[in-house]
């Protein structure tokens, strides 16, 4: 039986179905309390485990590779291998057909390279935290500062994140394969091109703004060259928190630039993670809607109800535990996209010397917004999608009303669903408008203290 | 039976009562659902479609004209009407008795008119970017260039607003048609009259307003004549980001004359049209109240809180539906008039070199007040309407308490039927003290900025 | 039957008892809904009418001196009779026993006082409009124009009030007569003793600020003596608004004197109202509320909730109908509080230049702050109370736990019974806090634009 | 029976199981309603009263000694010992195993040092209220003023809170009883643990910074030392209050130094009562909350349901009676420390003349922050653990789905279990954001009347 999945998923929903509702549902309730521990997983691990039935297993994996198609590990499969190109998410198995192959050890390379990343970054950090104490602190010029912390607890937390990951994974597997079925193949494939498609489009702004900010630095090195070799004057600008303290060398030249690279990818991808986790929970909640929509307002069974209500309650309770896992990344993705706004913002006011400078600072601060309010509304449509069903539920036929439906509303309507930041306030739609509102204030406020510093003279760097 | 409508009707009406409550609110929900499809539509529109029993659809349609009054497209057609003598909203058949000849076609001259007026817009709004980005960018001068993007934005959307308007009419008529009746005259055509008295006060204070402001700009060319023309000085003065870029030339001063005041109506018209669905939402909302309230504290049957359960849900769903249509005329609204209102009060801290400025500055400030005010409550109605039917509930006899009833209640409760700014806000009483609250501390701080620029000096426009 | 008022009750009672709870309930709402109809009142009403039976009426009424002790318009009757000595709720009757004796009429004498008073206001409110216009206009100057533009829309509401009084007293009656009966002669004093108290309290406050202005503006006056006549310094000083626009005499100083009064009064009154109503609805609340804490945990019949759900609701409609009748009022003593709290704490930071001053500046501070606090906590208490069945309702036997307990548990917690400012805000305990924080907001912000004005010299007045 | 408690209890154990679901929750609903009059307690009490028994009342304690593990009474016994070492919470009795040989009243030795101290404390006030009004106030100056006044109220407000120690800790010991048994001996002494933790670390940070605050005094007193004697140096500088009024003298200064140990033990003992209160909450919530984890998913009987409902209860009221008891305390320590926050992060812009100064200085801010946040977590976490039932309740099967089971989730979903400010504001998570934010906006502004005062020259004390 467990060679022919095909089969067997047509066997377990005929016996689904010749069940009684009462005994499937109790099913279900049972399978989602204990999951991991079903027969066929842990027979399957026992099979990896001993090594035996490679071949089965190869030949069971190739049929899975169209079965478990439109899961979320196999969506950020990718997305997670480009983050571990830059040190983070260091968690093997992530292009795996089934995330029961996810596997972390803090003996793997890609681990070490994570920890060695942190190290290094601890020492970048130390170097800031000396550049900046020794300067007036200001609203601006802590900016390096909270740039580089933010980095470097979110790499930790990324790390204890790839800890649990396969845990995680697992949980998502579990309750993806209990949801609704997809309609079309269209369906299957949307999350995975959606997560995909921000991905990339966040990667290629990042990408063409760190271009923009070297073209810009190379413009501004030149113009206020401390030495004659140009390659110095740049890595010194772009770099002075290093040879602020210490004394120019091109391997150190070298690390900081990595350093800045590997920096501001961290810095899109925390963005792009929460991104990225809000779409899985949100299509998950928009897979049991659109089972719901194709049956809006028809006479359903209780047992019906009662399955969508323990589907529902499942995606629920992965949210909460996406969202404790996140939810710091969520946290300190907020607060430093506040910070950065309001920062540049002020510096706005500044006159610019060039066209570059210019057309790098308002590209810059129109992809930070573009990024702020992507995160923001991306994160608010799980709590959107997450009421949706009550949309259908209002239009149950009297007759069909009954107290398993009436529960699922209730639940619905009760119950707060949405990624929160440490829940210290919840991602909906009507943050977007109170962030927006603090900008305007604190940028009111703020305003007041701005003078033109000049910002472009030469004694002083403008580079995080 | 087609060709007796009246007959039909009562024909219909008995069929409604023969059945049991059960099958009716069964059909109730299965004609909501598939709306658009009934077989008399349908077979209507194949009359019309072969262009045959011409004169019979005539009669027809006498009969008509007092059988279908009091619904929202009969209402709205004059306004529309007008919204179409300044190129918006290009929908044929507005002023027809049914909105099944609404149609929306890019070939009609409305549509062209329309698409010649935005281009016209754009090269307008260029110009005027133009002559912005060559002074400096104040909260105050980017002015005209908020104004313009708004009107050309609104235009846009309304647009495409007039594409689907056919389809939304159809909503309405389906869901009217399924309200309980009018019980008079005067209920029957309450709503129309509020929507003409709106769009007439509005359009006539814009008026007064457009004509205070030509009187004053007339003073003010005089006062500062740069040239011998009068006339010239004046379209110099108020198309100033015409004659900016370009030399002058009578063809141009007319165009700029004829965009200003094309402007200055779709300006207003945007907050008209958000009070006349407002109206339009809470009309029918009063309707469904109105029947509640006649049989408020009765023992009524189960069958009774059903049908007006969906007939509820039915308005909620259409409510919901004009929001997404109109939330980002609405949400532009708002803040346009949130903006100005800042600007404005700001500006009043100038002084003002004449009279004729004085009285239509203070005209303008509170034309523009009142106009927010009333946009937001008018809005606000909406909701406060649909909160009504609890007051009904509340008082239903403790035998005559069914799960119908109870379920209604719920709903209510827990549902929040709202115009919204794109989701972003809810339009609601509560929304009306925090935008006062917000523009009172917006002001306290800009007003710290504020310098008497006396704005009527000669060599800077203030008019938008 | 009808000149045995306590054998009625009786009878009437244990006629209730007879019936079967679901009939009583029928009743009860019956009776709640054609209140006014009741046979017994109408035949009282023939009584009077016709003149008739006058020995039997006042024998009657004796008797009724302590049955109907507790209602809310009998506690009221003396701050109303207070307020009608200051021109304000001109309606008759309002220390009769009875609300049925209650009138209001245009030709009544004080009504035409109070008209009289109105337009002596109106006259009074144009002479400040005239100085202020004159002078340059801040934050500080128009404190006298929004201090007796308040007053005059004060005077105008509460004379619609006294119209509305007649038949909101009537209302009040029929409620508090379904409602438990009190089981003390204390509890039954409570309201009332709680109503005169505040009445007492505020109008001593009131009192003494005022003898303390008049003892700083003589001793003002005295300092800046224009003229050789202290009286006429006194005048000159304490209604400059009058004086600025007309000479000096002695009738006209002596009307200047009289409007002060009244209106200090008034502004104080109108604080005290909505205080007063507020301790009358609460106290409808507790009513019920006792009944509820004596039967709390005990296995009650459905009947038992059910009546108390509809008195409940009753009390719900009393507060919303009063709530309809004095928001106006309350909106505007908010909000005149808000500011003149604003422009007090402002003024604090002058020097001043006597002890009087400082002694009156500071006394008249802290009995702002104290009166809007009482105000606001006191609105608070309505709100508060009407949460408090849900208390007793949470400790229902399981087995005691029907439908209409359950009705009446959703309703307290679904519904939002509070006073209002005109729908915009609730009249809750977080109010208070986000009041506290808007002023210390505003304040800070204010503060900024502050410069020691010296207020005490001479040439300027500052006596609102 | 009485003398053999385990038997007792294995007999009323027994016993409840053998009556029906129905009559055990009438009797835990009974004994909730009429707790302290149960016979075994008056019984006990008899005992006590009469003085008979003692040996067997002894023989009882030993017993009792690990039986009564796990009350809240028992846990704060030694952090109430050491308040009472510094004159707060003088009642007798909290090392005693069982509540009921608490004991308060007015003649003990230790009501009597709590009344000399807010004496000795009144006199101190009234120093600093006289060399307060002879400076100028800002809203830096009035620091000590503040502080000496909340500390005042605070111990008045805790005498008041000893006198119903000894009720409200027999109302604990009733509920606690009633609650489900702990699993494990851990589970039992986790809340002890948590609260002597909170306690021990609070101490000692305060220690710290006390000590901390003399060396930078010391170090202050040397560099501007005004006579020879530099322990008068020292003394008057930190009792600057003192000796501004009266001439130096040792016992004055012995006085102003305990005087000033005992507000800073005070100043932190506000916030960890506060925190103990808010984690004997949380514990008991999570207690029940444990035992609902252990059945969650199972189909449990209805009187499961009822039961637990009832505790749930229980623990709410004894929720809203502590909250009653301790929400002024509350309110003064939010205050306060917003209060603080907002001054110190101002004074962190002046400059720190020693290193000393700046150590202490950070330290104490830290401090504040941290006891500020710890104190809103720890309230905030009463808030959580109150809503967690509901999710074990969520995943009851269909089957299982009682009444009693809906009672209880419509309870939790629409009631606001939480600690709170006078009613003010509740104590949960969503207000550590408002606050932060409060302080954000609150400091932008203040920041603009900063000058560097240089509080360290040597004219101006800056010790509180």
């Amino acid at each position: 039986m467990r060679f022919l999945p095909k089969l067997e998923r047509k066997f377990r929903r005929w016996k689904k179905l010749k069940k009684p509702p009462l005994l499937r549902k109790l099913d279900t309730l049972f399978k989602s309390a204990h999951k991991g521990h079903r027969p066929e997983d842990s027979a399957k691990r026992v099979q990896k485990g001993n090594g035996k039935d490679v071949k089965n297993e190869l030949s069971y994996k190739s049929r899975e590779q169209f079965m478990y198609n439109g899961s979320f590990h196999e969506a950020v499969g990718s997305v997670l291998l480009t983050a571990q190109c830059f040190a983070m998410m260091p968690v093997r198995g992530v292009t795996a057909k089934h995330p029961s192959s996810l596997r972390f050890s803090w003996r793997y390379v890609r681990t070490c390279c994570c920890l060695l990343f942190m190290a290094s970054m601890l020492i970048n950090l130390s170097l800031t935290i000396y550049k900046v104490l020794h300067g007036s602190i200001t609203f601006n010029s802590i900016r390096p500062l909270i740039f580089k912390s933010c980095i470097f607890l979110v790499c930790g937390k990324a790390l204890s994140l790839a800890r649990q990951w396969p845990e995680l994974m697992m949980k998502w597997y579990q309750i993806e394969k209990d949801l609704p079925q997809y309609q079309t193949q269209f369906e299957k494939r949307r999350m995975a091109q959606t997560i995909r498609m921000v991905m990339l489009v966040g990667m290629m702004l990042s990408f063409a703004e760190h271009l923009l900010s070297i073209v810009s630095a190379i413009n501004y090195a030149e113009f206020c060259s401390r030495t004659d070799d140009p390659i110095r004057n740049f890595f010194e600008l772009t770099n002075d928190e290093i040879f602020y303290a210490l004394n120019y060398s091109a391997p150190l030249a070298l690390w900081g630039k990595l350093q800045n690279v590997y920096s501001t990818f961290i810095w899109n991808y925390m963005d792009i993670l929460v991104m990225i986790v809000s779409i899985g929970l949100a299509s998950k909640f928009r897979q049991l809607n659109d089972n719901l929509l194709r049956f809006k307002g028809l006479h359903m069974a209780a047992a019906y109800w009662s399955e969508r209500r323990i589907q529902y309650r499942n995606i629920c309770t992965l949210c909460s535990t996406m969202d404790d896992a996140i939810s710091f990344i969520t946290i300190i993705s907020f607060s430093n996209n506040l910070y950065f706004i309001c920062v540049q913002l002020l510096r706005s006011l500044n006159t610019m010397p060039s066209v570059a400078h210019t057309v790098y600072f308002y590209f810059s601060l129109f992809f930070l917004i573009g990024r702020t309010l992507a995160v923001s509304l991306y994160a608010a449509s799980v709590h959107d999608e997450s009421r949706r069903p009550l949309r259908y539920l209002r239009c149950v036929p009297k007759e069909s009303w009954c107290p398993e439906a009436m529960r699922f509303a209730e639940e619905i309507t009760s119950d707060m669903v949405a990624l929160s930041g440490m829940k210290f306030f919840n991602l909906t739609r009507k943050l977007v408008l109170s962030v927006a509102g603090t900008i305007v204030t604190y940028e009111l406020v703020l305003i007041q203290f701005h003078e033109d510093q000049d910002l472009w003279t030469c004694d002083q760097s403008t580079y995080s």
